[in-house]
């Protein structure tokens, strides 16, 4: 099986022009097949404010209502992924950027209201990762953004990480799969104040553990739910760690 | 050679939601191999006005600056041609939506400034159409959005139709191409305020007579070259009629 690394890297680093241009060359340089996933909430935030649409935020979470919609699809699904496809273009990195609704790659649900209504939030149902397979044994490097469809006609906005991880398992029929998740520290921390303090390896039982006494918290959860389950579902390695480290592998190896 | 057919549709009709329905339902019907060009210009200038960004046009043709290069990557790229991907998808359409810099299908120059600066807009250089070729092969229907990029990372704003020709002939050597440009009347007319009187057949000499006669004018010159153009290099047919018309193939046939 051949070797596939996929990166998943948050909105801050792609959406600003220097950032951007220094990671899309440490990510042009890693050998072998790969794949972007990005994410574009700064972008999206300012695109909407400028159009007179208001961000509705609840627990950290985009609220997503038909006007936010447009603004996510021109932003993540144009202005962000293109630029990156563009760019890359001129690194010899053959990319390709889609949405979920392309090729059918991803069909989601429109999440079920309860207590909250994020609106038009996918909830990830299939994963049709054949053409994609296809094209990535062929050198084609595709670049995912946070879209997918419901198969009726709608696009919806879905979280970035579980596209990765999503994306990670489907295609560890047919590879090697390394999936990275890049954010801003170097990796897990065992104290939040000490950027130096990285969980260098984290097994399960580990992570409940850590959970249990609040060294984890907040949005890294999910992160590492995500982790565990792709490592579960066939994946080889997962690594949480910083941008700037990808070549390096350092950071948070998941096991 | 199985056949291929290439549908050139304007902005007006794919910007309404209730003309782009209809427009897409029939465009779902036609048989066999497809792919669909669209605009979006009327988009584009809507939210660039509302992003208060004056829309610049010189004798009917945008001028594309930084910012309105950002505006069109959106509108194009992402919002019309991600929502046309996902309604297709509704109607078992296996759509993939596309912009030049995707997989390296256009490589463009930004054009030259004479007596006129259009800005960020690209005349097509190379056309790549190999892994085209075997995705529509595979029945994927490619939607392309009218951007391109210059191989230094720079995307360019480029003319739809033109975007249509240059795909039929390069598809031409995989495919037996019809390529059909829609337009707000029923063909080429000869008296522009009779809607009946549609030219039926329109070879290159009744076009240069007609030209210097002034029955065939403004954007209808360059559409036409283009459809010439793409005869010469190996199309099998070009067809000049109105959206609703695709699926009978009535209107001025180019020959």
């Amino acid at each position: 099986m051949s070797k596939l690394t996929i990166i998943k890297v948050g909105g801050k680093i792609v959406e600003e022009q220097e950032s951007l241009k220094k990671f899309l060359s440490d990510f042009s340089k890693i050998e072998g097949h790969k794949i972007l996933v990005h994410g574009g909430g700064r972008s999206a935030t300012a695109i909407a404010a400028k159009l007179g649409i208001e961000s509705q935020m609840i627990d950290g979470r985009r609220v997503t209502d038909a006007e936010m919609l447009k603004v996510v699809t021109m932003v993540y699904g144009g202005l962000v992924n293109k630029q990156i496809v563009a760019e890359l273009q001129a690194l010899n990195v053959n990319a390709l950027g889609l949405t979920g609704a392309d090729m059918n790659y991803i069909r989601s649900e429109k999440r079920a209201v309860t207590n909250i209504d994020y609106g038009f939030v996918g909830d990830v149902k299939e994963v049709n990762a054949e053409f994609l397979a296809d094209l990535i044994a062929k050198n084609i490097v595709p670049i995912l953004a946070p879209l997918t469809h419901d198969g009726r006609g709608n696009l919806l906005n879905t979280n970035a990480d579980t596209i990765a991880g999503e994306t990670a398992k489907a295609l560890s029929a047919h590879f090697e799969v390394t999936l990275i998740y890049c954010f801003e520290k170097k990796g897990v921390l065992l104290n939040e104040n000490d950027d130096e303090s990285v969980i260098a390896e984290l097994n399960h039982d580990l992570f409940k553990k850590y959970v249990e006494q609040g060294i984890i918290q907040g949005g890294m959860i999910p992160k590492l739910e995500n982790s565990f389950e792709a490592l579960y579902a066939g994946v080889k390695q997962v690594i949480i760690t910083r941008a700037d480290q990808i070549n390096e592998k350092k950071g948070t190896l998941i096991k």
